[in-house]
Parts: structure tokens; sequence; C-alpha cells
């Protein structure tokens, strides 16, 4: 543990905040205990760090006054979607006023001839594709999590479809965010392309929060395939599933989705998910496309699957089929834990290039059976992530100490094969030593950048840099 | 004219950074007239303001010693990669010492199995491009100026595959760069995606050399498609042509190059490239994919073409017809120029959503005619961008007031259509005004991100902010 040092709090400014704040927002503000623990960080292995207060805001207006009033008397401010992000990013470890947007979730506009949309940062990633279904539209970006789409852009999250439709960097045109001094910005408007000025979307998603609170998301929207086929295809080994992941990416096949798990999450999945696959490590795949496309497609994955030793290669038969099995996938955090009932899931999250992807997993599986470490592997392939959820008694200081080892061995060797500690999650708390080892002083720049608009530091302190 | 305003010379300074580098670079080091013209703004409107010194830079080190200098007698450095940019990117208004990067041209790394490879900035597409062909790869950002990649990443440029590909800004995993103080640093590395942090890449991408010197790039690559078809279609209105493109793209046909040439600009490429067009507005297409898959996509392009009066819609059948008429479409910015002998070419570059594309292109149409100029279009139009080139004599300041009414005037209009006056020839000297009326306050956390990062204001001054 540990991971969530513990900042200086302005404890005068943050009552004389509060004490403001709660004249305008009255039961919208909440002090309350459980309210204010359920907004720290609640996932993995990272300590609880509450805020002081929770706002519910409602308009950006408001979350404009939340945060003029905080900048006023140098007030950390957290903003907080769903709660489902894995490094600490909503942590208050100098306690502070957390920003609720939940209740920003209004759908604004959907422009189905420009393929995009305007949405609040409360909506979830669900509750926009159920809302885009009727008109043939669907907004592609989906890390397992019904996460907020603020969040979502915050963190600059990805997840299985991203290895087609790219991460948040991709699918977001234009931002509204409130900056640390209070004053509302839009980086841009609703063209598809743009060279104006310096990019002020890409640097706000992935910021966590840090340089702004997103009130506003305009996104790119794409057309529901005529086709969607999802497939799967067991493997002799992981390094044989790997290869063959590598094949066809380097094919050139337009794979929406290409999953990996590993013998260990096949087994999980079938307990938990009530299936019935073979224990050996599987691709989960889907194909998008006309009806000759996605066909055509399938039919060359088959081929190079063939060669690298794939069995039991099926496309499923029927939508029910499909759904199950990806919520089978979306699933697997759950399922991995029923592994060891008790235990802490912790997820590694890194990414190489693709022709490192077989030997990093490979040597990932290798050092945890040498640790002893229970540890279920599952991965966005086809981009070369790949998650290793390792299961731990969090009251065992011997394999915590080992599963710290673990990360930083792992994060290591990912940064030495030209890769990343962070393909989707974000650094938050969790994985700060890494960012410093993986670009060096670039970090100062990231440094500079978050001083020059955020002097006072009071947004989602002591997170990233 | 007047667009390129002057900023303070710091004239001693400039005379002891040139004294000290000259010692170190020897001949490298020129100040001769027309060196220092050919490295200020040469094409457009805006007039040449040249550096004090042009500097054949050699590699990162030698960049970093140059900016380390400039920077410790607060010179102004100006990147310098082919000089095709169009809105007075390259010029010196404060004077100072120009980098010319064209010698840093060597390909670093191609890893075909990552689908990435590694440059110096003064590669240019068409190198990258031969050199990569026998590997099966491209790189498909094409701006039709056969620019250095340093400068298209700089620019964000685009041009006419990104309706399919994507800006530079999809197709930059990482930069090395020289940052103002002379501090090299990495923004990342060869993951495919990462959260890892700020996304200074990004940030540098469209930051016209104003936040430092690209020195390196690691590019995303594409395979060769299976199929390449290109295909022409002419329409009766440029507002039919824009239907059927905005079917087209809402329709979801994957197509890898929708251009645009109006009826003016059609007579242009018949005159200057012996071609026999049919004198009304014409759309130029290319389908990628494998051999089922582009006819496909060309099938149901010729269905939608159909129902908006489309005719003579016609595959290329050969790969020589195919470069011919590219090359006429790569070569209509002089083509056009032949339309009226001796004048000067004012391109516009405002992008909009595409919906409000016909009405965009009809009003400019209309606009221009009113003001009796001579003004053909084409446009990378399934992204919604198109220019108009204004056809003036630079000598009368009737016609440059009418032209510079115009730009204005459209530029504003695509703003109040919720596009961009950019889409990709960037701000440079000649659209800062523009810039503050598209994105207000935003222009404003600019600043305040150069004042950071550049305190003294030395990395290409005048642009953008």
């Amino acid at each position: 543990m540990g991971r969530a040092a513990t900042l200086e709090r302005n404890a005068a400014g943050i009552e004389t905040a509060i004490g403001i704040l709660k004249q305008r927002f009255g039961d919208r503000l909440q002090t309350g205990g459980s309210v204010r623990e359920q907004h720290g960080h609640t996932t993995t292995w990272i300590e609880n760090q509450s805020p002081d207060a929770v706002i519910f805001a409602t308009s950006t207006e408001e979350v404009a006054a939340i945060v003029a009033t905080c900048a006023a008397h140098k007030v950390p401010v957290i903003p907080f979607g769903t709660g489902t992000s894995l490094e600490g990013h909503v942590n208050a470890p100098a306690g502070g006023v957390c920003i609720d947007l939940g209740q920003m979730n209004r759908i604004l506009a959907v422009n189905e001839g420009d393929l995009d949309c305007i949405v609040q940062p409360g909506v979830t990633r669900e509750q926009l594709n159920t809302h885009l279904r009727d008109k043939g539209l669907f907004f592609p970006i989906d890390p397992g999590a019904n996460a907020s789409l603020g969040g979502m852009a915050a963190t600059r999250a990805s997840g299985t479809n991203a290895v087609r439709y790219g991460t948040m960097k991709d699918n977001v045109l234009s931002l509204e965010a409130v900056m640390p001094d209070g004053r509302i910005i839009r980086t841009g408007h609703r063209a598809k392309k743009s060279s104006a000025g310096y990019d002020l979307t890409r640097l706000l998603i992935g910021a966590e929060g840090t340089l702004g609170v997103i009130t506003q998301l305009t996104l790119r929207l794409h057309g529901i395939p005529e086709a969607i086929t999802a497939a799967r295809c067991s493997f002799p080994s992981v390094d044989a599933a790997c290869q063959a992941v590598m094949a066809t990416i380097q094919y050139g096949v337009p794979v929406a989705r290409i999953e990996l798990l590993d013998q260990l999450s096949v087994r999980a999945a079938n307990a938990y998910s009530g299936l019935d696959l073979p224990e050996t490590p599987l691709l989960l795949l889907e194909f998008h496309g006309s009806d000759a496309g996605a066909a055509e497609q399938a039919e060359t994955f088959g081929d190079i699957a063939d060669e690298f030793g794939g069995t039991g290669f099926a496309a499923t038969a029927t939508v029910e089929e499909r759904n199950k099995l990806w919520q089978a996938r979306h699933d697997m955090y759950w399922a991995s834990l029923q592994l060891r009932p008790g235990a802490r899931g912790i997820s590694t999250d890194v990414c190489v290039p693709i022709s490192r992807l077989a030997e990093c997993v490979t040597a990932a599986q290798d050092k945890a059976a040498e640790l002893g470490l229970l540890a279920p592997v599952v991965g966005h392939v086809g981009d070369g992530n790949f998650h290793t959820l390792l299961l731990i008694d969090i009251d065992n200081p011997d394999e915590v100490a080992k599963a710290e080892d673990f990360v930083g061995w792992l994060n290591d060797l990912a940064i030495s094969m030209e890769g990343t500690c962070t393909g989707e999650h974000g650094i938050g708390q969790g994985k700060k030593p890494y960012l410093v080892r993986e670009l060096g002083s670039a970090v100062d720049c990231m440094r500079a950048i978050k001083a020059a608009l955020d002097p006072h530091d009071i947004m989602n302190p002591g997170k990233i840099v």
C-alpha cells in the first residue's frame, strides 16, 4: 500500500470554501462520511483518500462557480464521473471538493448527418449507445466498465474496439472545459479536422482532470456496420495466440476487436459466465463491415489462425451468442476475482510494439509463476496492450511486496521494449514513478504546463506530475 | 498585404549569437541575401521576412546547440523544412536564426512488423513512400506538396487521404523535439496507444514550431491495399456533388479519397494537365481494400452518385491513368494560376461539418462572383474542407481589399457553421485574428502554455499566439 501519498491540507481554505459553496448548493453539497468515501478511490490496492465535500453539479456554470470559489481559497477540486478509474485518479490526497458530474448526463445533440454528437460529461457510454441505436449509429470506445464519457476522456480510455476505431483521443472532436481559474473555454467546434492553434482538445484528454474539468464533449460517431461477426479461436499457447494476432495486424485485416484470454482467464470465464470453452489460450474477435467484407475478414483470420495451430475457430451464429461472449469478456475482472475469493485484483496495463507482444506476455506469465502469484492475463492484443491481474491477499505483506515487484518489473520491461507503462488506465497516483522512467525530462515540460495553467495546483492535485 | 507584422529586433543578441554559431558551423551557417530570402515566406500574399542567418543542421545535438545559444541571447529560432507552408509560418518578423532541417533526412528505422518507422524531420513524404514501396507499406498523409514530415507535423497537415487515414495527429506515434531551452525530449515511444501523462505529441503537432523543434518522428504506417481503384464522376452542380459526398460519408463508405473540383478547376486541369474532362463539377475518388471490398465501395458510390445526377462515373483502368488523374489534382495550384497568368493565388482553408458543406461551398462561389473575383474551388470534401483559390493582381489595391474581405467573410461563415478557419494550413501569421474569433479565451490558455515553455518567445515568434 502507501501508493497514495498524502499532501499538505489547506484546512482553513477548505472550511471557508465549503461554507460559501454550502450556501449556494444546499443539500447538493454533502459532507457525510459514506458519500465522501464513495467519491475517493474504491478500486484496486490504492488506499481511499476522501474529499471534504461532494457537490452534485448540474451545469457548466455551476462547475465554473465551484472552481472559481475553490481557486479563490486555493482549495483542491477533484472531478468525479463514475469512479471506475484504477490508479487513484479520484483520490483527494490534500482533501478539497469533489465535483460529481453524474447529474450532468444529458445528450445535448445528435447530428446524424455529421456523425457527431454533443454530450455532458456524466453521460455513460452505455447510455449514449442505447440512445443512438435506433439511429443506426454508435460510439465505439468501450473500456469495459460503464464509465462516464467525461471520465473516459480524462483518462484517454480505449478498450476492446480501439484496434479499429482508436482511443478517446481519436474520437473526441472538441471539448468544453472549466479551467483552474474558473474560466469556461471551448477547444474547438464540430469540424472533422482543424489546424487552429495548439491542440487543447488532446491536451485535456488524458490530463486526468489536472488541467481543468471537462463539462461538454463533442464526439465522433460511427454507423453501425451492416454486418458484425464475432468469433473465437483456441490456441495451444499464449505465444501461438500472440503470433496469430501479430500476423493478423501485419496482414492489415481491419479487425474490430481481437482480445486474448490466457488459460487461467478462460477457466475463470467458464466458471463465472457458464461457458464451456476449451481451457487453453483463446482469442475473441469481432469483424465489422458489409456482409461480404466481414465474411472475408473472418476467412482471412481463419487462414492465419490455422498457421499458428488455432483450433475451434467458430463464428457466432446469433446476436445472443455474440452478446454472451462479449459479456463474459467484460465480466473478466469479476470472474478472475473468483479464482481466489477474497483476493484483491491489481491490474497492470503495459502496451508494447506488437512485434514484442508474445515475448512480453510470456515473460509476464513466467515472472508471475516464479513469484508464485496467481495472475490471469487478458489483453487488447491488437494494440499490444494487455492486463495481468494479480490476485493477492492485501493483508499479506509478502504478497503485496511481490506484487509491487512484479508491477515495477513489468513496467520497466515494457519501457525497455519501447512501450509504455500504461496503454489506457492512466498515471493517476499509482504510476507516477514509471512516467518519469518512461519519458524522462518530458515530464518537466508537463510540470511547466501544469504550473502555467494551474499555478496553485488546485486541479486534482497529486496526479500525473 | 501587411499581413506579416514586424516585431522588435534584438539586434545585439542576434549579432552575438550568429558570431558564436559561425565558429561552430562555418560554411553551414549562411547569411547571403538570397539564401535568407529563400528561407522566409515565399508563397501566397504574405510578405517575405528573412532570417538573419540560416544554419543547415545535421543532427539533433546540433539543433539543441543552436537553440541553446539562441536562448542564451534571446534570439529567435525558426525551423524550416521545405518552405511550402501557406500562412507565413517560416517568416522571421523579429529576425533571428533559421534552422534548415533539410539535411536531417535519414530514415532511421522501418519496423515492418509494427507498421511504424522512425525518421528525421527533413525526410519528405515522397522520399519515405519511395523507400517503403518495396516493403508493401505506405505513409498516407498527402498534403499535395512534397513537404517534409517535420513540417507536416508542425502544421498538423492532412490532404487528400485524410478522410480515411486521418491527419498528422493520427499518424504520429511520438516525437523527439528540442525545446526552447535547448533540452531534448521524447514525447513517447513506439506503443500504438498510451495514457502516459499529457499528450505532448499532439501538443507539438500543429504548434508550428512555436514550442520547439521537431527533430525525430515515429510514424504509423499502413499496408498498401490489395486493391486501389480510382474513379471520377461529373455532377450538374457543386451542390449536387456535395450532396453526393455527404451521402457517401453518411452511408459509411470507407472512401480513401473524395476530392471536389468545381467547373473552373476542371477547366484549369484540362488545360494544364492535358485532360479532357467534362467542364462541370467533378469528384475524384479512390477506394482502398481487398479486390472485392474496393469494388463494393465503388459500386455503392456509383449508386449514390446516380441519385444526385452524377454522370460519367468511371473507374480508372490502369495505374498510369490513376496516376495521371491524381497528378492533375496535385497540380491544381499551378493549373489554377494559369487561369490568370501573372496573378497571385490566395488559398482559403475553411472546414465545416459535412452537413453544411454544400451550403458553404455554394455561398463561397456566390460571394466570389459578387465581388468579381476569379476563384476556383478544390476540396477534401469528405472532411468538409475546401480551398477557394483567389486569383488576384497583387498590385491592384482594390482587388487585394476584395480578397481580404472575402477571406474574412468566409472564415467567419465557417466559424458560424461550427467549423474552423483552417482545416489543414494552420494559423501562422495570416490567420491569427480568426483564431481568436474561433476559440475565444481558449487562446489565452495557448498563450499561457507558450509563455511557460518559451518565456522569452524565441521559438518561431509572431505565429499562432
